[in-house]
Protein backbone atom coordinates (compact mmCIF):
# COMPACT_ATOMS: atom_id res chain seq x y z
CA UNK A 1 0.00 0.00 0.00
CA UNK A 2 1.47 3.44 -1.03
CA UNK A 3 1.65 6.03 1.99
CA UNK A 4 3.27 8.60 -0.08
CA UNK A 5 2.91 9.89 -3.35
CA UNK A 6 6.14 10.92 -5.49
CA UNK A 7 5.61 13.72 -8.29
CA UNK A 8 8.36 14.09 -10.99
CA UNK A 9 8.57 17.37 -13.12
CA UNK A 10 9.57 16.82 -16.55
CA UNK A 11 9.39 18.88 -20.08
CA UNK A 12 12.10 21.04 -22.18
CA UNK A 13 14.54 23.15 -20.32
CA UNK A 14 13.00 27.15 -19.47
CA UNK A 15 10.28 26.25 -19.28
CA UNK A 16 9.81 26.81 -15.54
CA UNK A 17 9.85 23.80 -13.68
CA UNK A 18 12.38 24.78 -11.00
CA UNK A 19 10.61 28.31 -10.71
CA UNK A 20 7.15 26.10 -9.99
CA UNK A 21 8.26 23.89 -7.24
CA UNK A 22 9.73 27.36 -5.91
CA UNK A 23 7.31 28.93 -6.23
CA UNK A 24 4.68 26.55 -4.31
CA UNK A 25 7.99 26.14 -1.48
CA UNK A 26 7.93 30.56 -1.07
CA UNK A 27 5.03 31.41 -2.28
CA UNK A 28 6.50 34.05 -4.32
CA UNK A 29 8.20 34.02 -7.42
CA UNK A 30 11.98 33.24 -7.03
CA UNK A 31 14.50 35.83 -8.54
CA UNK A 32 17.18 33.67 -8.78
CA UNK A 33 16.84 29.72 -10.33
CA UNK A 34 19.00 27.17 -9.93
CA UNK A 35 19.41 24.83 -12.40
CA UNK A 36 17.44 22.19 -10.75
CA UNK A 37 15.56 22.37 -7.35
CA UNK A 38 16.50 20.33 -4.40
CA UNK A 39 13.78 17.04 -3.76
CA UNK A 40 10.91 18.79 -1.46
CA UNK A 41 9.03 16.74 0.56
CA UNK A 42 5.81 18.35 1.87
CA UNK A 43 4.95 16.81 5.29
CA UNK A 44 0.81 15.27 4.86
CA UNK A 45 -0.88 18.25 6.60
CA UNK A 46 -0.52 20.68 4.76
CA UNK A 47 -0.97 18.89 2.01
CA UNK A 48 -4.45 19.28 0.10
CA UNK A 49 -5.26 15.22 0.26
CA UNK A 50 -2.75 14.88 4.00
CA UNK A 51 -0.11 12.66 1.99
CA UNK A 52 3.31 13.09 2.62
CA UNK A 53 4.41 14.20 -1.39
CA UNK A 54 7.51 13.66 -2.27
CA UNK A 55 8.70 16.49 -5.39
CA UNK A 56 11.33 15.99 -7.62
CA UNK A 57 12.97 18.43 -10.44
CA UNK A 58 14.90 17.46 -13.57
CA UNK A 59 17.77 18.96 -15.61
CA UNK A 60 18.53 17.34 -18.57
CA UNK A 61 22.07 19.39 -18.15
CA UNK A 62 22.88 18.24 -14.44
CA UNK A 63 21.19 14.76 -15.16
CA UNK A 64 21.98 11.64 -16.77
CA UNK A 65 20.32 9.26 -19.19
CA UNK A 66 20.36 6.43 -16.20
CA UNK A 67 19.44 9.13 -13.39
CA UNK A 68 16.15 10.49 -15.42
CA UNK A 69 14.99 6.69 -15.92
CA UNK A 70 15.62 6.07 -12.23
CA UNK A 71 13.18 8.45 -11.50
CA UNK A 72 10.83 8.22 -14.12
CA UNK A 73 10.57 4.61 -12.66
CA UNK A 74 10.13 5.63 -9.07
CA UNK A 75 7.56 8.70 -9.77
CA UNK A 76 3.88 8.43 -9.42
CA UNK A 77 2.73 10.87 -11.31
CA UNK A 78 4.68 13.17 -14.14
CA UNK A 79 4.24 16.89 -14.70
CA UNK A 80 5.13 17.35 -18.24
CA UNK A 81 5.73 21.53 -18.30
CA UNK A 82 5.48 23.66 -21.04
CA UNK A 83 5.71 26.68 -22.04
CA UNK A 84 2.45 28.56 -23.12
CA UNK A 85 4.14 31.12 -25.04
CA UNK A 86 6.96 28.11 -27.01
CA UNK A 87 5.04 25.78 -29.41
CA UNK A 88 7.91 24.13 -29.26
CA UNK A 89 7.67 23.02 -26.82
CA UNK A 90 4.06 21.85 -26.62
CA UNK A 91 5.30 19.48 -29.59
CA UNK A 92 7.90 17.89 -27.65
CA UNK A 93 5.26 16.84 -25.11
CA UNK A 94 4.09 13.85 -27.51
CA UNK A 95 7.36 13.58 -29.74
CA UNK A 96 9.78 13.22 -26.68
CA UNK A 97 8.27 13.52 -23.34
CA UNK A 98 5.43 10.95 -23.31
CA UNK A 99 7.47 8.19 -25.04
CA UNK A 100 10.35 8.63 -22.61
CA UNK A 101 7.30 8.30 -19.76
CA UNK A 102 5.42 5.51 -20.84
CA UNK A 103 7.58 4.73 -23.99
CA UNK A 104 8.79 1.02 -22.53
CA UNK A 105 4.96 -0.14 -21.47
CA UNK A 106 2.84 -1.27 -24.20
CA UNK A 107 0.62 -3.08 -21.93
CA UNK A 108 -0.07 -2.74 -18.36
CA UNK A 109 -0.47 0.31 -15.75
CA UNK A 110 1.48 3.86 -16.82
CA UNK A 111 2.71 6.56 -14.93
CA UNK A 112 -0.33 9.20 -14.94
CA UNK A 113 0.45 12.12 -16.85
CA UNK A 114 -0.65 15.91 -16.16
CA UNK A 115 0.04 18.52 -18.79
CA UNK A 116 1.14 22.02 -16.88
CA UNK A 117 1.19 24.70 -19.03
CA UNK A 118 3.52 27.41 -17.43
CA UNK A 119 4.01 31.23 -18.24
CA UNK A 120 0.13 31.88 -18.52
CA UNK A 121 1.03 35.56 -17.78
CA UNK A 122 3.12 36.13 -21.60
CA UNK A 123 -0.48 34.79 -23.80
CA UNK A 124 -3.72 35.74 -23.51
CA UNK A 125 -5.97 32.73 -24.59
CA UNK A 126 -5.68 29.07 -23.59
CA UNK A 127 -3.16 26.80 -25.20
CA UNK A 128 -5.57 23.73 -24.38
CA UNK A 129 -6.69 23.59 -27.97
CA UNK A 130 -2.82 22.71 -28.77
CA UNK A 131 -2.80 20.18 -26.04
CA UNK A 132 -6.10 18.55 -26.34
CA UNK A 133 -5.12 16.35 -29.52
CA UNK A 134 -2.62 15.38 -27.56
CA UNK A 135 -4.90 14.22 -24.64
CA UNK A 136 -6.95 12.26 -26.74
CA UNK A 137 -3.84 10.60 -28.03
CA UNK A 138 -2.73 9.75 -24.68
CA UNK A 139 -5.34 8.02 -22.30
CA UNK A 140 -2.53 8.17 -19.69
CA UNK A 141 -2.88 11.91 -19.73
CA UNK A 142 -5.00 12.86 -16.28
CA UNK A 143 -5.60 16.40 -17.08
CA UNK A 144 -3.98 19.91 -17.72
CA UNK A 145 -3.89 23.03 -16.09
CA UNK A 146 -2.37 26.41 -16.82
CA UNK A 147 -0.41 28.06 -14.10
CA UNK A 148 1.78 30.92 -13.68
CA UNK A 149 5.22 30.36 -11.51
CA UNK A 150 5.18 34.69 -11.79
CA UNK A 151 1.90 35.78 -10.98
CA UNK A 152 1.37 32.12 -8.55
CA UNK A 153 -1.84 31.34 -10.49
CA UNK A 154 -2.58 27.73 -10.31
CA UNK A 155 0.43 26.59 -8.73
CA UNK A 156 -1.32 25.16 -5.64
CA UNK A 157 -4.33 23.42 -7.71
CA UNK A 158 -1.17 22.36 -10.08
CA UNK A 159 0.03 20.15 -7.12
CA UNK A 160 -3.40 19.49 -5.41
CA UNK A 161 -4.28 17.82 -9.54
CA UNK A 162 -1.05 15.85 -9.44
CA UNK A 163 -1.88 14.08 -6.12
CA UNK A 164 -5.60 13.82 -7.12
CA UNK A 165 -3.98 12.00 -9.96
CA UNK A 166 -2.48 9.45 -8.43
CA UNK A 167 -4.84 9.06 -5.27
CA UNK A 168 -8.31 9.28 -6.79
CA UNK A 169 -6.89 8.45 -10.64
CA UNK A 170 -9.72 8.65 -13.14
CA UNK A 171 -12.09 5.63 -13.57
CA UNK A 172 -12.27 4.05 -17.40
CA UNK A 173 -15.60 4.24 -17.33
CA UNK A 174 -16.51 6.01 -20.69
CA UNK A 175 -15.37 3.67 -24.11
CA UNK A 176 -14.39 5.98 -26.83
CA UNK A 177 -15.12 2.99 -29.38
CA UNK A 178 -18.57 2.31 -28.35
CA UNK A 179 -19.10 6.43 -27.57
CA UNK A 180 -21.04 5.23 -24.29
CA UNK A 181 -20.60 5.99 -21.03
CA UNK A 182 -21.31 3.09 -17.79
CA UNK A 183 -23.50 4.23 -15.01
CA UNK A 184 -20.81 5.60 -12.24
CA UNK A 185 -20.63 3.82 -9.37
CA UNK A 186 -21.89 4.89 -6.36
CA UNK A 187 -19.80 7.00 -4.09
CA UNK A 188 -19.34 4.51 -1.20
CA UNK A 189 -18.33 1.64 -3.82
CA UNK A 190 -15.30 -0.19 -2.21
CA UNK A 191 -12.10 -0.58 -4.11
CA UNK A 192 -12.16 -3.74 -6.62
CA UNK B 1 -26.65 4.75 -21.70
CA UNK B 2 -26.19 8.05 -21.24
CA UNK B 3 -24.71 10.41 -24.55
CA UNK B 4 -24.74 13.85 -23.62
CA UNK B 5 -23.36 15.51 -20.51
CA UNK B 6 -25.59 18.33 -18.66
CA UNK B 7 -23.85 21.02 -17.09
CA UNK B 8 -25.65 23.29 -14.43
CA UNK B 9 -24.12 26.68 -12.47
CA UNK B 10 -25.60 27.62 -9.59
CA UNK B 11 -24.14 29.68 -7.11
CA UNK B 12 -25.13 32.94 -5.20
CA UNK B 13 -26.35 35.82 -7.25
CA UNK B 14 -23.47 38.02 -8.87
CA UNK B 15 -20.83 35.32 -9.03
CA UNK B 16 -20.98 35.83 -12.70
CA UNK B 17 -22.45 32.21 -13.53
CA UNK B 18 -24.37 34.00 -16.70
CA UNK B 19 -20.60 35.84 -17.54
CA UNK B 20 -18.77 32.35 -17.18
CA UNK B 21 -21.51 30.51 -19.78
CA UNK B 22 -21.39 33.52 -22.21
CA UNK B 23 -17.59 33.94 -22.10
CA UNK B 24 -17.16 30.38 -23.22
CA UNK B 25 -20.03 30.83 -25.84
CA UNK B 26 -18.74 34.61 -27.59
CA UNK B 27 -15.20 33.64 -26.31
CA UNK B 28 -14.94 37.11 -25.19
CA UNK B 29 -16.64 39.03 -21.84
CA UNK B 30 -19.96 40.27 -22.30
CA UNK B 31 -20.59 43.91 -21.76
CA UNK B 32 -24.22 43.26 -21.09
CA UNK B 33 -25.03 40.26 -19.25
CA UNK B 34 -29.05 39.29 -19.17
CA UNK B 35 -30.23 37.93 -15.37
CA UNK B 36 -29.80 34.62 -16.57
CA UNK B 37 -28.71 32.51 -19.95
CA UNK B 38 -30.65 30.67 -22.50
CA UNK B 39 -29.79 26.87 -22.41
CA UNK B 40 -26.89 26.13 -24.73
CA UNK B 41 -25.86 23.20 -26.70
CA UNK B 42 -22.68 22.67 -27.57
CA UNK B 43 -22.25 19.70 -30.61
CA UNK B 44 -19.99 16.98 -29.68
CA UNK B 45 -17.55 18.07 -32.34
CA UNK B 46 -15.89 20.75 -30.40
CA UNK B 47 -16.31 20.04 -26.98
CA UNK B 48 -13.00 18.55 -25.10
CA UNK B 49 -14.59 14.94 -24.76
CA UNK B 50 -16.27 15.05 -28.15
CA UNK B 51 -19.73 14.75 -26.51
CA UNK B 52 -22.28 17.05 -27.00
CA UNK B 53 -22.91 19.08 -24.02
CA UNK B 54 -25.82 21.32 -22.59
CA UNK B 55 -25.19 24.13 -19.98
CA UNK B 56 -28.07 25.74 -18.32
CA UNK B 57 -27.73 29.07 -16.28
CA UNK B 58 -30.11 29.18 -12.91
CA UNK B 59 -31.34 32.50 -11.26
CA UNK B 60 -32.54 33.10 -8.08
CA UNK B 61 -34.69 35.75 -9.24
CA UNK B 62 -36.23 34.31 -12.22
CA UNK B 63 -36.85 30.92 -11.55
CA UNK B 64 -39.29 28.85 -8.54
CA UNK B 65 -37.91 26.22 -6.67
CA UNK B 66 -39.52 23.88 -7.91
CA UNK B 67 -37.33 24.59 -11.03
CA UNK B 68 -34.52 24.74 -9.51
CA UNK B 69 -35.11 21.01 -8.21
CA UNK B 70 -35.84 19.74 -11.28
CA UNK B 71 -33.03 21.42 -13.23
CA UNK B 72 -31.07 20.14 -10.40
CA UNK B 73 -32.64 16.44 -11.00
CA UNK B 74 -31.79 16.61 -15.01
CA UNK B 75 -28.39 17.85 -14.40
CA UNK B 76 -25.22 15.19 -14.67
CA UNK B 77 -22.96 17.94 -13.08
CA UNK B 78 -23.38 21.09 -10.27
CA UNK B 79 -20.65 23.55 -11.16
CA UNK B 80 -21.16 25.42 -7.70
CA UNK B 81 -19.92 29.23 -8.76
CA UNK B 82 -18.41 31.34 -6.10
CA UNK B 83 -16.55 35.10 -6.10
CA UNK B 84 -13.54 34.54 -5.06
CA UNK B 85 -13.14 38.20 -3.66
CA UNK B 86 -16.10 37.88 -1.60
CA UNK B 87 -15.79 35.60 1.61
CA UNK B 88 -19.55 35.36 1.97
CA UNK B 89 -20.08 33.20 -1.52
CA UNK B 90 -17.54 30.85 -0.68
CA UNK B 91 -19.46 29.76 2.91
CA UNK B 92 -22.83 29.45 1.10
CA UNK B 93 -21.14 26.86 -0.45
CA UNK B 94 -21.32 24.52 2.41
CA UNK B 95 -24.74 26.31 3.84
CA UNK B 96 -26.76 26.23 1.06
CA UNK B 97 -25.97 25.17 -2.66
CA UNK B 98 -24.01 21.26 -1.82
CA UNK B 99 -27.41 20.58 1.02
CA UNK B 100 -29.33 21.71 -2.25
CA UNK B 101 -27.98 19.47 -5.17
CA UNK B 102 -27.45 16.50 -2.74
CA UNK B 103 -29.43 16.82 0.23
CA UNK B 104 -32.12 14.35 -0.23
CA UNK B 105 -29.77 12.22 -1.12
CA UNK B 106 -28.74 9.53 2.15
CA UNK B 107 -27.41 6.66 -0.45
CA UNK B 108 -26.43 5.73 -3.77
CA UNK B 109 -24.72 7.82 -6.75
CA UNK B 110 -24.53 11.49 -5.60
CA UNK B 111 -24.46 14.56 -8.60
CA UNK B 112 -20.79 15.06 -8.84
CA UNK B 113 -19.45 18.79 -8.12
CA UNK B 114 -17.18 20.87 -9.35
CA UNK B 115 -16.27 24.31 -7.13
CA UNK B 116 -15.32 26.83 -9.48
CA UNK B 117 -13.72 30.16 -7.67
CA UNK B 118 -14.88 33.16 -10.57
CA UNK B 119 -13.22 36.94 -10.81
CA UNK B 120 -9.82 35.46 -10.26
CA UNK B 121 -8.13 38.71 -11.70
CA UNK B 122 -9.76 40.81 -8.52
CA UNK B 123 -7.75 38.27 -6.21
CA UNK B 124 -4.21 38.15 -6.01
CA UNK B 125 -2.91 34.50 -4.32
CA UNK B 126 -5.32 31.25 -4.57
CA UNK B 127 -8.82 30.91 -2.69
CA UNK B 128 -7.74 27.31 -2.86
CA UNK B 129 -7.20 26.95 1.23
CA UNK B 130 -10.63 28.25 2.22
CA UNK B 131 -11.99 25.61 -0.08
CA UNK B 132 -9.96 22.40 0.74
CA UNK B 133 -12.08 22.01 4.03
CA UNK B 134 -15.51 22.13 2.17
CA UNK B 135 -13.83 19.78 -1.25
CA UNK B 136 -12.78 17.36 2.50
CA UNK B 137 -16.13 17.32 3.70
CA UNK B 138 -18.35 16.38 0.37
CA UNK B 139 -16.64 13.08 -1.42
CA UNK B 140 -18.93 14.43 -4.23
CA UNK B 141 -16.72 17.43 -4.95
CA UNK B 142 -14.59 16.22 -8.05
CA UNK B 143 -11.80 18.92 -8.20
CA UNK B 144 -12.05 22.94 -7.85
CA UNK B 145 -11.03 25.48 -10.50
CA UNK B 146 -10.53 29.07 -10.44
CA UNK B 147 -10.70 31.13 -13.39
CA UNK B 148 -12.09 34.88 -14.82
CA UNK B 149 -15.12 35.52 -17.32
CA UNK B 150 -13.29 38.83 -17.36
CA UNK B 151 -9.94 37.32 -18.41
CA UNK B 152 -10.97 34.51 -20.16
CA UNK B 153 -8.96 32.29 -17.86
CA UNK B 154 -9.58 28.93 -17.66
CA UNK B 155 -12.54 28.99 -18.97
CA UNK B 156 -12.25 26.59 -21.55
CA UNK B 157 -10.39 24.20 -18.66
CA UNK B 158 -13.65 24.73 -16.07
CA UNK B 159 -16.12 23.19 -18.92
CA UNK B 160 -13.34 20.48 -19.60
CA UNK B 161 -13.52 19.36 -16.23
CA UNK B 162 -16.82 19.46 -15.61
CA UNK B 163 -17.19 17.26 -18.75
CA UNK B 164 -14.94 14.76 -17.55
CA UNK B 165 -16.20 14.66 -14.14
CA UNK B 166 -19.42 13.32 -15.88
CA UNK B 167 -17.10 10.47 -18.09
CA UNK B 168 -14.50 9.76 -16.48
CA UNK B 169 -15.01 10.13 -12.77
CA UNK B 170 -12.77 9.60 -10.01
CA UNK B 171 -12.23 6.41 -8.75
CA UNK B 172 -13.24 6.04 -4.99
CA UNK B 173 -9.87 4.18 -4.34
CA UNK B 174 -8.26 6.33 -1.23
CA UNK B 175 -9.65 4.73 1.58
CA UNK B 176 -9.49 8.62 4.15
CA UNK B 177 -10.23 5.79 7.22
CA UNK B 178 -7.89 3.63 6.41
CA UNK B 179 -5.04 6.69 5.18
CA UNK B 180 -3.90 3.72 2.52
CA UNK B 181 -4.39 3.80 -1.29
CA UNK B 182 -4.77 0.96 -3.48
CA UNK B 183 -3.33 -0.11 -6.24
CA UNK B 184 -4.15 1.92 -9.20
CA UNK B 185 -6.25 -0.16 -12.26
CA UNK B 186 -4.82 -0.73 -15.56
CA UNK B 187 -5.83 1.80 -18.28
CA UNK B 188 -7.10 -1.29 -20.58
CA UNK B 189 -9.15 -2.30 -17.53
CA UNK B 190 -12.72 -3.07 -18.97
CA UNK B 191 -15.54 -0.90 -16.94
CA UNK B 192 -17.42 -2.93 -14.48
Amino acid sequence: MRRDVRILLLGEAQVGKTSLILSLVGEEFPEEVPPRAEEITIPADVTPEKVPTHIVDYSEAEQTDEELREEIHKANVVCVVYDVSEEATIEKIRTKWIPLVNGGTTRGPRVPIILVGNKSDLRSGSSMEAVLPIMSQFPEIETCVECSAKNLRNISELFYYAQKAVLHPTAPLYDPEAKQVCPRPTLSAQPP
